[in-house]
């Protein structure tokens, strides 16, 4: 019932070094220009960074009839049967429609997948209790806040079916990244891959941006042409790269 | 797998002579206010009664790589598939997002559900192939036209599941209920009541109307106090009410 | 009560002759450039030509124990007393919030406002009864149809006080004027001398694109030159303004 | 003409020591889903704290030659007469209509409203001076900063009239409370139990965050069935419930 | 100045034959997902058939002491200039930033474009005098209708520069079609081999409706299967193809 | 190339001391009623303080044969010659469409432009590396942030040409002012006496908010009459209206 999926501890912890703005660039260049989920920042940019294979949870409108406290508090409610099945080290993604009316979760669920070694939440909706979710140390990511629970606006349907969040496709295991940019979502086939051209383009990156603070032009250097790139190999060879981490 | 759901023929037949307008003031006295799908059309006016149960079609956002016009095509298709699998005398109604960058569907397979006799077509995104569905003589509704295939924007991935269509809650085998008015959807085990009382006021309106029309000042008529009542129930048992049909 | 305001009947009679679009124009030449309210359209555009002093009506969001049908039909309820309210010859116009979700008013209530001698009916929301409301011959206007009752989303709350229409600002007994391209807000202190000078640009306008039709530039002639003002005093002169009506 | 409405200190003592998630929950319960005021967050969230009767300005779309400085300026203008008018323990509360492009007030219209005693202030619009207020350890909610006047786009019309405050209705005298989360209105009727039941879901809330904290899973705890309301009981009978504030 | 594109009379009059959605699906098919405007349409479905080069012409937000009337109708202005400037064939298609609060043109100056031998006018805003309009015989296509002339909003800025047209890039000489669904944007150096591919895809689609309308299911016939793309061949080769046209 | 406007140091200096709120004021006063940019944020409230003459920059949708990462990263793309031909002092101002799906820069082209003497940046989308630009220390505005870049939503197209920038018009060389409300866009033949006017109104200003926080009303005192005039003059000439500084 609990849909695990597999991700290599060592791609884990490269992805977790590299930044969300490198890897959807790769993603792009991939042909995926899709992956980056809008206007989903973290609750506390201190802990934003966060990988794991996506766990899904979907929501339709509610109907009052359905969707009264009774109900939702059901250990059978797909909402609250995904807050003990979401398995360790996973991200529960959820598509709230964008709905920013109420709070998918408040601090007393989050707690327990924190608890549970979940590894972070995303929703393209709202959350609740904004103070308490500021102070879990834990990442989570959202539209905003809000007070009501969110089942007066909407009601969980599905666990671990395909969905989209803030307008991007997520499949269950799909590996899920995010940081003080947001959440990126990226398909697991070509995980490894984008990771280790990321972390090669961060390198990169630092190199350049440490000639555009000494007074460089853009132009030759980012990307860098032939002469940069010598350069930059050099940098590398002396270790610099490394001290400048 | 098809899923299909009974609906009473005599129940739909009853649902056939009342409008949208009147069965979605029945939900709200029950205490359901969210059952109209809001700026969903029909393509033809003349055309729009529709009555069946909600044979249901969920999209996500596309990925480049999965939506191709290949992958779109074959049978195994959540969208295809659910071309032939829509039992006769079901509404195919589609959760596309509100999307309006694409048609779900256009004059082709429209044209095989018709065959096929299904009840009509719902989708809160657009449609393909406006001039083709507007002689059809078949009941569709959606929110705008679109040219190009939805695929370059969204995907098919689930049927029969629950959905929200337009902001409203609906689960496979609600009764779906259209006319010039949108598209409203009944909890099927209030159907027969709400088809019931519909019914009733749509005659105790069609009396209202006709003595606004006279001059009547509204207060006291809509809705009728006691003298009124008594004036509605002579004119039923005078057998006007049937011939202001 | 009632606060009926006066208009004169040849202002009137001026007004029904010449469009919004230059009526806003000469508005826009005395600096008031937010008079025309965007996306009301005309229900019938055969029976669009409106005139007439503003009774307006405004509405709140609904809350669940006060909106209820029993209360919404009460003589009482402003929304109710408006209808009987309206005095002849003045438009009913309300600030339904721009909320699509309902129907401030169906065929019933409007028919009534139709016998009562009302000029006409806008709104910034949607109406319920499309097709009973194109059949009625009046001057209707609304952004879009809803079958439910509006209290399942809205409630009225004041009659006659300074609303917002569609962003557009409303005074009890502004003159409002509908057309084919939609519905704009004069007011009275400047009814008269828009409406003169607007006859006067319509005038200007026919020969202007006379001479188009015929292959003219519209360099020089839209906005005549002395060269083409003289011409067109001459055609003026020569009778054939008025057998271009 | 000031318009007071009582609340009683204990009630109004109560509700500040619960939050606006808690309140939105218990007034879902009762039936009112719409009464937490969306996207409206505080300027200071450490003095976000705040709860008094609701005293309501609406607006209306500006019209160019009405809404000039020196008509904005009079003491006669609806909203300076707020400023003075709004009484002490209130909260001034606007209907802005969402518009973000001008401040509704500024810093030294709200230095005057905290200085005469004012509760708070909420508007669905944006305010003007945001580190000025954001330095004045006052309560003020809303939807952002604009640095223009507010009256380039709409101006007050009305005090003290039903409004709508982000698709919220407010009626005067209604008990506005703010914290962190947003601010969320509730009927006077309903205060007294409301806050009542509040507090005590508030304990429970604490009981079943320690729980989940050191490990316990939320089926059965929350809500907490038979066994885990009788460890709620002791542990509230020890004393704990309290040291735990 | 007039800067022509030319387009082979051939292309232009077989485009001129196929539909704006076989268009944009062929154009998905080369990876050019973007290429409909959506939420556009003709103002006259019977005369929305339209193909030429595009002529562009760019706005921005109007500011009070530049758009007034006086410098709007000078020959200078660029909008104006636009008008003399389109060559014959060319459709002149509008970046209006969407805004609908005005028109961008009305009947005058496109009954001169019309003189003129334009193709077609586009604008992802709205126009005036929609009654006029619409007697014009002459494919044009708009998101809207409003009154007043589109200088209180927004005003024009730069012509036959690369535009946005309701979110779809348009550079100048971009080959424009529209028909009854819309409009779509065709790279010139696509624009032969998509017409010829699109030609063919709308036998092959008569062929495909004509089976469904007698009863055959799509699989296996929409996409065409190898037997069903053997009947298809015989059904060209008997001429029947062309006597469905 | 490089359109350099000249702008006065002591009129730089001037606006650097006064707020955007007093800016849009004296503009709103002179019928410039649209020159805030709404829901544009400084990324660093502390270093939000900015003036210079606008270099712009424009974008269109992308086209994915052209926006590709190849092509983006040519010293002859527009964005990328615009890095280095904004002249020192100069503010770079982007029309993003209101994009967030993408971030128009990020810290190595941001960094280059403090390393040149750029004196801001403003865009009316989305920027990249969040944390990378709070820790610049440099004057930066945008809508949001995002982590792809934004050429998978748009790309550049033209320099130094009138824009729009979140519905505000904008031409080469208008004085752009920006402070933690945000960002003002001043005609430059009235920025001398709009910063003159400016640093009265905010010495009154502080005189009114001194009153005010000693209980002053604001009837009489905001704006002052007769007698507070004098007041605020006795207070200016006793020095203290420097020493509140």
């Amino acid at each position: 019932m609990s849909h695990a999926f597999d991700i290599d501890p060592t791609l884990r912890d490269l992805l977790m070094r590299v930044g969300t703005a490198t890897l959807s660039s790769q993603l792009i260049k991939r042909g995926l220009r899709n992956t980056f989920i809008p206007r989903v920042t973290p609750v506390d940019s201190k802990h934003a960074r966060m990988v794991g294979p996506a766990y899904t949870l979907s929501f339709i409108p509610s109907r009052e009839d359905i969707a009264i406290a009774a109900n939702m508090a059901k250990p059978t409610n797909p909402q609250r049967a995904a807050i003990e099945a979401v398995p360790p080290g996973h991200v529960l993604i959820m598509d709230a429609r964008g709905d920013l009316g109420g709070g998918n979760l408040g601090d007393i669920l989050i707690a327990r997948l924190r608890y549970r070694g979940v590894a972070g939440v995303v929703t393209d909706g709202a959350l609740r209790d904004a103070e308490e979710l500021r102070n879990l140390g834990f990442p989570v990511f959202c539209r905003g806040f809000a007070a009501p629970p969110s089942y007066c606006r909407i009601m969980a349907s599905d666990a671990n079916r395909p969905i989209g969040c803030g307008g991007v496709a997520v499949f269950p295991g799909d590996i899920i990244a995010g940081d003080s940019d947001g959440v990126v979502v990226i398909p697991p086939h070509l995980a490894a891959e984008v990771a280790r051209d990321a972390a090669e383009q961060e390198r990169v990156d630092r190199f350049v941006r440490r000639r555009v603070d000494r007074g460089a032009s853009t132009a030759g250097l980012y990307p860098p042409n032939e002469g940069n790139k010598a350069a930059y190999q050099r940098w590398v060879a002396a270790g610099e790269a490394d001290s400048a981490l």
